[in-house]
Formats: structure tokens, C-alpha cells, sequence
């Protein structure tokens, strides 16, 4: 595509006075002028998120004590639906509990379930490291060949055509990938992947740890079979808050395999013999963390309140304007920019390959701009529309440019 | 035993006077008057506690946010050593994360693959029901039988002569059973029943929830193989507050199953495979819940400062007098005791039988005494000395007289 003219400070100065998101900045704590571009990695602090915390620990826990259950008891289920609205998915399929690898391994064994017959189970190329970890184990388990699905070039992201193959042999059960890949910032398309996958057989298990409350997102609608996703990036939840599940109504029948009183179906009969939930309780295992609910609830709170619509617009035009920053300032001095360009297919950082990418983000950080390094080669800045500001971008690209340039 | 005279008020009142830990009562947060004889369901909040989250909040997340990861990484296992010292369990054993059932399906797999010629699975009679889901779960998943341990009398812990009998033909690999029994209160011989089980060729899986925090415990020295423990109990850590998991040194090649990237050797190296830590590192999985950690160490931090030793004598002490005081007041009007009368047999809650249960607990409670009921028959009196006078214990006894006579 042709270049796009280089943006200027200025330029970016005008696009935070036009943001119709801005106003939001000031509902973090301790921002002030700094530039946090890792929203991607853990979200800042929501005020109401700190106010609500020391309600619930003097009030709740400290004046309520076990009486409290009385409105902790569904918190899992009731955020999980909340959760669950911003995702596009209808009730009684989401759940938030657990962290997000348990999740992922309780979602796993869930899917396969459904296919004794599979003889394998398939992950992207290059996905994180904890999913691949938890897909080794549980094929292991199982006695399952694990088969890596390739990526969209190098830096791409998983897509039909490649599930395609890799399940056209009808032996996948499930494949796990990120919808949004933790290093380059490709991001899938749901619906193409999933119908892929489905044609062969096989379920998908997305990871939606950097995409959740980053881009807008459709389960029900796009044919998602099963998910999970992290809550302490995007949704500002703080340090591991616990995760979102989430399983299509159609797959009610796949259980995942840790029998925990808060999945049985009359939890306080004692009854002697599990009988699970009908619907996405049958997800939760143990007593929720009320405290990190309670953040994710908040969290979820301040995406409501400024709108999907709202957040995928400023969201676009964030990482536009970073990529053309990018584009101008830093391809001439031997940056790559790893993320891809459609902005379809992309999601809310985006990632640079140079190979002093260390020394970049320790740069950055004597200038008070605050990314992140993924070895070997890779800088990662975050555009998180509800706190992120255009100028904070900017100036990453041009902390970058000037150290390369000195 | 020959029974000991009634205690009066004026008795409790002069062992409240002479409590050596009445102090710490004031440490809690809004305990004022009231009687709340529940810290073996959830432990009253810590005032330490409230200003720690407080401030882990405001200057940890919402102050130094990704860069907190710094002090936050090692907490799973620093905290954990912390446990590990209150039970006994020298350094390397012991971590705190995920939910305490979610560690016994993660323990009784690991114990379990230390045992491939296994064809049963024991548990105790009337065990915790989420216990005894995921031995049922993962009994199925194994293709296992499952074996229910007789317990001693209908209301005793689990013996090491019944264990020696479950066990006998050699099938069974692990043997799930709760040190203290959350209905009745009974308490079980640590050392004897592991010796019963080892000879056996099995592995006994503690669940110490209604254990750590309330009676002194020796996991090392009385041959402990695995135990899971809640901390929202005796612990004071909050609802939902991560639970340990000890697995011994010599088993540390029993690894559990869930493969995640906190149990990775090289954490940040992304490495393609999975390569176990070597210690109880193994058994993390996801990220850690920050905020539930810090409250596991404040609570630690208590028991320290008041010490085990003083923990017990006091804890003891309350225990003899409550049973004493209802033995005189209750067996009268009907009321069975079911906690065992030999002190070191018991826990640190009482557990009368009566088949108004319920409606005595409602009576209590119109009285400002918190107590709890569990079905059918039975209610439970916590007295955990951090934060129990024993006039709080004193007036529960009166108030079911006073409601039984009139």
C-alpha cells in the first residue's frame, strides 16, 4: 500500500483533543503524564477499581464477613455474563475464575472430550509459551500426537487455510491458538478459522488474552466453540486476576475434568455424587477469588461505559497512526515492523523487530515511555484507547528513532 | 472421663483476663462485641491485612504497575516457605495459588503417577464433598476404583487401622482424607495414618483446610506425603484467597499435570518445551493472584508474631472449655457431642448434634453469636484463638440452653 504521510506531533496532539475517548485517562490511577504502553501486559489501576477494592475489604470481608457469600456466591457467573456481553456472547456461557492457563487446561480436556476418536491436537506456531505448555501436557495425557499449525508468514496470524490442512486428515479434536499472538499482534480471523476447523472436525480453543477488551469480538456470532482469556491486560484487573472461560451453549455436553463443589449442581446439598451444572458453571472448581471478581467486574465497568463501537474506533486509529509513524521514521534506520498492516487483522500493540530491541525499551525508559522487549528482537507498544494517548505513541516511535538515529 | 465441673461466665471471664493472646483480638478489623465463632468458615479480616492490600493497590499495581512483577514473581513460593515454616515443611515444599480443589486434582494426579500399577483411589467417609468430587473425577479419568476409608465411629477422624485395611491388597495409590473433619471436628494421627498407608505401598493427599492455622502440625516430621490447605479459614487470607499445596522433597519427582508457564524451569525464555522446576515449583501453574498472596502472608505474619506454641495452648484451652460447658449445660437437654472427647483427637471447632441445628443457629445469631449449621444435624462453634475469647464460646453454650429449655 502507499505510504502514508508521517505524522507529526502536532498531529498527534490534535488526534487526543478530538479523542471522544480521552476524558477516560483520568479514571486511572498515577498516570499523569507518563507514557504506559503495556496495557498489553498489565493494565493500569481504574479508580473505581481501588474504591470498590477497600469497600469490599473493610465492608464486605471486614463488616459482612461470611454473610458476605450472600452476593460473592454468583459473582463468577454474574461477571462472567458481563464479560460475556462484551465478548458477544449470550448467558450462561462464560465464567471468570481460575488463571488463565488453568482455563486453558480445563477447556482442553473439555474439547476433547467430545472426540474420543481424535488422534491429535493441533496449536499455532509460535504460541505462547503457557499454551503450548498445557497443550504438551494434556496431549501427553491423552496419547495425542500434537501438530503445529503454521502461521501466515512468519509473523502472521493462524489462518484458515492452514487448520485446513492441518486437520484435513479428520484426526485434530481441538486446536488451541490465539486470536490475537502475543509477540507480532496478528490477529486471527474467528469465523474463517473456526468454519475451517469445523469442516474438519475439530473445535477451536481460542486464547484471547490480547484481545479481549482490545478488539471487538463476537463468540456466538463468529461460531467460537471455546475460549479463554486473561483479564489483567485489556480489562485492568490487576496482577493475576482470574480468567474468563468461555463455552458455546451447543458444547454444554463437554465437561472439563476438575469436579469442584462450585460446578455441582446443588452445592450446598452435600450430596454424595458430582452432578454438573447445565451450563457454564459446570467451569468453575473451587471458591472464586472474590476480590480479583470483583476488580474484573470494574474493569468491565469502564469498557461499558465507553462503548465497544467507541473503543474499536479510537483503538484504529491509535495503532494507524503508530504504524505510520513507524513506517516514516523508523523502516529507514533497519526497524521491521512485525504486526501486520490490514487493520483487520491486527490487534492493539504493535510489535517492531530490530536487533537491539533490549536496548530500545531501556531507552524508552530513561525518556519515561514504558513498552517491552520479547526476545530475541522484538518491542512491543500498546495501544490501549481508554488510557493510551496519540502523543504517547509518537513519542515511543520517536525515543526509538532518536536512539537509533544518535 | 469423669466430668468436669460447669464452667460459669465468671470462669470464662477470668480465662479471657488470663489469655496470653487477648491482645490480638483488637488486631481485627470490627470485631467490637460480637461473638463470631466462624473463622473455621471465614476468618475475620486483619487489620494489617487491610492496610497491606491498601497499599499493594495504590503503590504496587496502581504506583509501579508491570514493574511490580519484580517483588511479585516469587511470592507463590516466598509466601509459601512462610506456610511451609508454620507446618513443618522446611523450604522448597510448599506454594500457595489456585483454589484449594484445584490443588488436590493437581496433587492426587501426582501422586497417582508415582503409582501406574494403582487400581483404586481411597477417600474418607463423609469427606468434603468437593474432595470427594475430585476423587470421583479423576478416579473416572484413571479408570480407577474408589475406596471409602471407614472412619472411627460414625463421628471420629480416619484411623490408621482403617487406612491399613483399605489399603491391605496393595491396589490403592493415594489416600485422600482431612486431617480435621469439617463436620465433626475429629482429628486424625498425622504420623500414624501415613505409616498405615506406607506400608501399604500408598501415598496419603491431607486436606489440612480445617488444620493450618488452627493446630499445630509437623507435615515433615510426621511423614506427610501431600496436602493441600485453604487459607480463608484459620489463616485470615479472605474469600477466595489461593490455597497451598505441599508435596514432599522425596516426592518431587511426582509431578502434577497441569503444564503451565509459572512451573517452567526458565519462565522467560519461552522455550519450546516444557521442562519442570525441580522443587514446589512444579506445582504453580498460572500467574499468581497478587492481592490473595499478600493477605496468605499477612495472616502467616500473625500467627508468627503469636506463635504455634501459644496458638496451641490457648486454642486447647477453649476447646476444654466449651466442651466442658456443654457437656454440663447441653447433653441434658438432648444435644450429642460429636467432636471426640480426647483433645488431641480434635480441631478447633465443636460440633453439637441436635435436630433443631438449624433453628438454634438462627436463635445465636438473634443474639449477635455467629455460628453455623451443617445438614442435618449439626452445629459448628470455631474457636480460633487469635480472635475467640472464651466468653464468646461461654454465651453460644447459654444461648442454645437458654433456647432448648424455653
Amino acid at each position: 500500500m502507499p505510504a502514508a504521510p508521517a505524522p507529526t506531533r502536532a498531529d498527534a496532539e490534535a488526534l487526543d483533543r478530538a479523542d471522544p475517548l480521552a476524558r477516560f485517562r483520568d479514571r486511572f490511577v498515577g498516570l499523569d503524564g507518563s507514557a504506559y504502553l503495556m496495557g498489553n501486559s498489565l493494565g493500569p489501576l481504574p479508580a473505581a477499581t481501588e474504591d470498590r477494592l477497600a469497600a469490599f475489604t473493610r465492608e464486605g470481608w471486614g463488616g459482612r464477613r461470611v454473610e458476605g457469600w450472600e452476593e460473592w456466591l454468583d459473582l463468577p457467573t454474574r461477571v462472567g455474563d458481563r464479560v460475556g456481553r462484551l465478548v458477544g456472547a449470550g448467558p450462561g456461557q462464560v465464567v471468570v475464575g481460575d488463571s488463565t492457563t488453568v482455563q486453558l487446561h480445563k477447556l482442553l480436556h473439555a474439547g476433547l472430550s467430545g472426540r474420543p476418536d481424535a488422534r491429535a491436537v493441533a496449536v499455532a506456531d509460535d504460541e505462547f509459551p503457557t499454551d503450548r505448555y498445557v497443550v504438551d501436557g494434556v496431549a501427553a495425557d491423552r496419547d495425542l500426537e500434537v501438530r503445529v499449525v503454521p502461521l501466515d508468514g512468519c509473523d502472521g496470524p493462524v489462518a484458515a487455510d492452514a487448520v485446513a490442512r492441518t486437520c484435513a486428515d479428520g484426526a485434530v479434536g481441538v486446536v488451541v491458538a490465539s486470536l490475537v499472538r502475543y509477540r507480532t499482534g496478528a490477529r486471527a480471523d474467528m469465523a474463517a478459522v473456526s468454519a475451517a476447523a469445523h469442516a474438519a472436525g475439530a473445535l477451536v480453543l481460542w486464547d484471547l488474552s490480547h484481545a479481549v477488551g482490545a478488539v471487538p469480538l463476537a463468540l456466538d456470532a463468529d461460531g467460537a466453540d471455546l475460549a479463554v482469556g486473561c483479564t489483567y491486560k485489556y480489562l485492568n484487573a490487576g496482577p493475576g486476576a482470574p480468567a474468563l472461560a468461555y463455552r458455546a451453549r451447543r458444547h454444554a455436553h463437554l465437561h472439563q475434568p476438575i469436579h469442584g463443589w462450585f460446578g455441582q449442581v446443588d452445592q450446598f446439598a452435600m450430596d454424595a455424587t458430582y452432578a454438573p451444572q447445565p451450563d457454564a458453571r459446570q467451569l468453575l472448581v473451587g471458591t472464586p477469588p472474590v476480590a480479583g471478581l470483583l476488580a474484573v467486574d470494574e474493569g468491565v465497568a469502564l469498557h461499558e461505559e465507553a462503548g465497544v463501537d467507541a473503543l474499536a474506533e479510537v483503538g484504529r486509529a491509535q495503532m494507524r497512526m503508530v504504524w505510520d509513524a513507524a513506517t516514516a521514521a523508523l523502516l529507514p534506520l533497519g526497524v521491521a515492523l512485525a504486526t501486520p498492516a490490514d487493520p483487520a487483522r491486527r490487534g492493539q500493540h504493535l510489535a517492531l523487530r530490530h536487533p537491539d530491541a533490549r536496548a530500545l525499551v531501556d531507552a524508552l525508559a530513561d525518556d519515561g515511555v514504558v513498552a517491552d522487549h520479547r526476545a530475541p528482537d522484538i518491542v512491543r507498544l500498546a495501544a490501549a484507547p481508554l488510557h493510551t494517548r496519540f502523543v504517547d505513541l509518537w513519542d515511543a516511535v520517536e525515543g526509538i528513532r532518536r536512539h537509533l538515529a544518535a
